[in-house]
């Protein structure tokens, strides 16, 4: 996009070709010039006069710094000198840095002595790109001094980028406040420094070979942004590209791996304990409607189903193949599938990669690449559809269906979405689990559920991606529809990463997960809980229209910890305009509070509940509810819920369909009242005013990232 | 102590006889002076010429300052320079100020110009001290700058402060390690600069009428810590005290409230529905065994027990009197009750001041105090004593005994802890309400369940607190014993505050309560349901002994979790010796891992759980266990639940007595599995990894606060 290629391809030619895995600073300058990115002025001088020369030219003070392949720590070698002025200083600075220089290192090849502007004003601040095992080039942008490097107040996006979303990385660090002018600063140029970061994150794209790039730092001021010292580190295999599927192919694979016509169970048992007869029981007692195909050499039949010695006696297509032979079987019968036709396998059994048998896991891979089956695990409790009641694992069947599909990189925390989705009777579309994902992960699930309708939001527990950034592509195109929740386990499993660049040096895992997770519009969950709490409410709640919430409440208590929530959540509370306060007024006792939150007051009868939940659902001004009921004798907690649930009710079938939640405080009776109202789209819970709010908000920053707030 | 309170006095005195709310800065570096607090070298000068002679002898540039009473924003009046060198710039600045002066206040008094010694070099940093509404006297330390301002990295203290306190504001700053010398920069005199935070702790202690008090920068080297620059403001009211009963009296009537041998029902009726009633019903269902009084002008009897026409005609003494008349017939009661002698009134009505009538809540606490009677309420559900089965409420009875006691400010979350209390079995010692709290409040229910033997915990709900100071000394002294959580619930009620000095203006209400709730040894939890489950908890662990904590885990993923969970409570997990780390191994699968989460892998049998359980209690070394149980076949949840309470009580009979919790990951079977742990002494949640960590690092936060840990 008018970046001169030329010029950095020949630079980099040249670097790569003397086997360099470092720029000098020219070189630096060179990449970023064709990039548009502003340096600062500077020339290279080869004697102390034309040092001197250059200095008087530039005018002000200078820094001057050795230019030198072979000197990487120049600052260190003591080959760098700031805030030099007039021609005696240029003098003897040019004369004590080749001194240091050749004390450092006699060989070192010199190419002579950089006379630099020394810019001075504006803010500075830190921009920088580098490779991430995860996602690939990603970009970073921070304040420099304390800020980042104490606080660590920076933030990552992947490479590359949008302008708006570089201009919004501005606003993303906590001194944000700081380049808006904060306490008298000056306001540095947004648009420039945007337009600089961008850049960057295009150059690291179109080059993939530079592994690192600092520019450190960057004077940010009201006339522009120019950087004032730039790194670059290469890695010519920087190049190398993970496999990927087509979205077609994943489609047409997902689909016949989540919908099979037939699924065959290679190791069908009849023998109780034994998995094989576990998963030939859960998908008969599920209900599964399609084919099940018992595989056994030994068998004739299994639980009154003809057995077969091998998947190739099937006779008809075979979608899935459900392993439950221990794991060295596993080669010889998956050949079997391929020569079958077979297009997904679900392995269930361990004994690969997580127990050190990696080989044994890569053969497997061989085979499944080689005939084009897609692998499901190994080391996995296996996968539901409830759709299609298909129940395939050796768990217990599950058959609430609902809206929301579950995923589960550990086979414990698959049991944990299993009890709680029963306990809570969570609708569900799917729950599957991906143990060590061979193949099929995160990004071909969402490509799956973006295309199903029967799943309205996704919730994924993840430890880490095999390819970042297929999964943020999947995820910005599903959450453009639905909502997905990420827990990311491993938030500490950081330790000390090789860096050769600052910016490598910043970008701890758990930071570029979390930005980057952001930028792909899922919704990360601070705990496994709270996962599961939003895979239980999300579908159930309706996407708000807009930002204004409203507290309705019959604690003034619980009143103001909703509203702790409603801020710790980055929910508006809705300025009530006086017209719609007045309303209000007329149903509450006259020491109630209105404003928000409207508290109604404790001894209220079932009526004022009804009268201000309705309003609060009618007027248009208003996009969501969160009510507070106080359980007294005047309005007991059924009487509740059975008010809220009808006077919601009867605003959708007036087409008003506005996200309610409910915080329910009272003896052991709000417990059922806060199940009814879930079961009539209200998500509601007891003992706690935290919960609610924190679905609300979880739906919240779905759709602002959505962009359906307008 | 050594302080020169004289000087202070006298200071004081001259500006407050002249009706000045500020001082000079000259006045303010003599208060400095006197408390040995440095400030920057200066003197006033009354000419151009002396202001050049009096630069000459400090050196260096100096800051030249307008000496008025009547400029208090002295930079926006153009009356502050800065780095002024040389006689002729001096000459001119001197000129420029005076002129400034003129034109900003034609008439404003002018005592001269300050000329002082720039300081530069070490950190600039912020400490100060302000008049908190809730606390009295506060000071403030921060870094300069940005940090402070932008991101509000500050913190506070109730004064005055031991040397140890403020030293541990230091640390307690994001920043912090700034002044250790982060990036190379100048380690700073921490003992010094915490003296200087302690001199003003102890300054604006001695002498109340100084409200706010700023030393913004001072700057902090190597070689010490001294003020730049000086601000006081004054308030000739702010030695007024709040009214205080002493412990003695505290205790008294606290025993006499919790511990009645009689109890007066005031408004005692037979007719179903009303509040008189249901308490009467309560009392007696509950199984109180003193003597139950009912009061009713217009009854034989109530519920079959003799009635009085006024409290006044009970035989014998009457310990509490509960109120169950409306409020206009409180007066008229509680007079009577004065008379008989009764030591507490428990004022169930509402319509006091939260309806807007404080003056009858006013004359009703007038009336008490008149007789010595110390008050609950008004506007509660009443309270609940276990131990004396003791259930004066219009609420439901409560029965299950064990060792927190709950107390909260709103009735609606009253409600939720008697609802939370009963679904869950928590064991509990008392619940109170407290309403509007005319006069009993949190200091004077921490005394009493400081001394209280059935009390091991508490867990407070407040909106705000009536007597920072006397909460802040009652807490401090239980919590040396017994766990205190407190929800404080308002955390964003800040507002704008009305603030004349820099300090004040960053006083927050919030982070003043969070920061001194900490200082007074008091867990703060998050929300409601983590006080609940922390009240539930905490009673149930013993104390750890020491700061290692081991994660054993049946599943990988919930290891991770419990991980991050440890890190996000400030738990430490263990690095395991290798000589331990060998035993443990000698247990689990060779593709286990040791090391710490121990992982000892999902298709394991009982007897691995119970052997590393076992091992983990034996090793001395190891203080606190995290389980995580992961649901199979072959380790069903009940059979975890009976070994995992079995390995811990028989280490219990040999006197090992560690805290142990538990995450259980599985099908609905999980819930029975957790509910027998805990009845067994382990904190155990099902489908949750941050539960049973967050109430461990509630525990582990008092307990290091306490001093328990070493």
């Amino acid at each position: 996009m008018g970046h001169d290629e030329q010029t950095v391809r020949r630079v980099l030619d040249a670097a790569l070709g003397e086997g360099r895995s470092a720029l000098t600073a020219p070189e630096g300058r060179a990449l970023c010039g064709a990039y548009g990115i502003p340096t600062a002025a500077e020339a290279v001088a080869d004697s102390a006069e034309e040092a001197v020369a250059l200095a008087a030219e530039l005018g002000g003070p200078v820094a001057l710094k050795i230019v030198s392949p072979d000197i990487l720590h120049k600052t260190d070698a003591g080959c760098v000198l700031t805030g030099v002025r007039g021609a005696a200083q240029v003098r003897e600075g040019y004369a004590r840095i080749l001194a240091n220089a050749r004390e450092h290192d006699a060989d070192a090849e010199i190419d002579g002595v950089q006379v630099q502007q020394m810019l001075t004003g504006g803010h500075e601040v830190i921009v920088g790109a580098t490779t991430d095992p995860t996602f690939g080039k990603v970009v970073a942008f921070g304040l420099g001094g304390v800020l980042v490097e104490v606080l660590r107040d920076v933030t990552f996006r992947m490479a590359p980028l949008e302008k708006f979303e570089a201009r919004g990385m501005l606003d993303d660090i906590a001194a944000a406040d700081v380049l808006r002018g904060a306490r008298g600063a000056e306001v540095a140029d947004a648009d420039a420094l945007a337009g600089l970061v961008q850049a960057l994150s295009e150059l690291v794209t179109d080059f993939p070979e530079i592994s690192e790039f600092d520019l450190n730092p960057v004077f940010a001021s009201a006339g522009g942004a120019v950087a004032a010292d730039v790194r670059v580190l290469l890695d010519p295999d920087g190049t190398a590209q993970p496999h990927r599927h087509s979205r077609q192919d994943i489609l047409h694979a997902m689909n016949r791996l989540m919908r099979p016509r037939s699924v065959a169970v290679i190791g069908a048992s009849n023998e109780d304990g034994k998995i094989g007869n576990s998963v030939m029981r859960n998908l008969t007692a599920g209900g599964y409607g399609g084919e099940i195909l018992p595989v056994n050499p030994k068998a004739d039949e299994v639980l009154g189903r003809k057995a077969y010695r091998s998947v190739q006696d099937v006779p008809g297509e075979v979608d899935v193949a459900v392993f439950t032979v221990p794991a060295k079987f596993v080669p010889a019968a998956l050949e079997e599938c391929g020569a079958k036709g077979v297009a997904a396998a679900v392995l269930i059994p361990s004994g690969f990669a997580e127990t050190g048998n990696a080989e044994l896991q890569d053969e497997v891979v061989e085979i499944a690449r080689k005939h084009g089956i897609r692998l499901l695990g190994p080391n996995i409790y296996g996968y539901y559809y409830t759709p299609h009641d298909l129940c395939a694992t050796f768990c217990t069947p599950y058959d609430v269906r609902g809206g929301v599909a579950l995923t589960s990189q550990s086979g414990g925390i698959g049991m944990a979405i299993l009890g709680f989705s029963r306990t809570t009777r969570t609708g569900v579309s799917a729950i599957v689990g991906l143990g060590n994902k061979s193949d099929v992960d995160e990004d071909d699930l969402l490509t799956f559920f973006e295309q199903d309708d029967n799943t309205k939001c996704v919730a994924m527990h993840l430890e880490d991606l095999k390819d970042g950034r297929a999964f943020v592509e999947a995820a910005r195109r599903i959450t453009a529809k639905k909502p997905v929740v990420v827990l990311k386990a491993g938030r500490t499993a950081l330790g000390a990463r090789a860096a050769g660049s600052h910016t490598g040096a910043l970008a701890g895992d758990d930071k570029v997960y979390d930005d980057i997770l952001r930028q792909s519009g899922v919704v990360r969950a601070p705990g496994l809980n709270d996962m599961l709490e939003y895979a239980r409410g999300l579908p159930v709640l309706p996407t708000p229209k807009g930002e204004n919430v409203v507290i309705i409440t019959g604690a003034g208590g619980s009143g103001v910890l909703l509203s702790d929530a409603c801020v710790a959540n980055g929910l508006r509370l809705m300025d009530i305009p006086s017209d719609l306060d007045e309303q209000f007024r007329h149903y509450i006792p006259p020491f109630g509070a209105a404003g928000n939150p409207i508290d109604i007051t404790g001894g209220e009868p079932p009526s004022t509940y009804e009268d201000t939940i309705r309003l609060g659902l009618r007027d248009p001004r208003v996009h969501a509810l969160i009510l507070g009921y106080w359980h007294t004798i005047v309005t007991p907690p059924m009487v509740f819920a059975e008010l809220t649930a009808r006077v919601v009710a009867e605003a959708r079938e007036q087409g008003i369909d506005k996200p309610v939640v409910a915080s329910l405080a009272g003896d052991t009776e709000v417990e059922q009242a806060a199940e009814h109202l879930f079961d009539h789209g209200i998500a509601a819970f007891p003992y706690t005013t935290e919960k609610p709010v924190a679905v609300l908000g979880a739906k919240y920053r779905w759709a602002r990232s959505a962009g359906l707030l307008g």
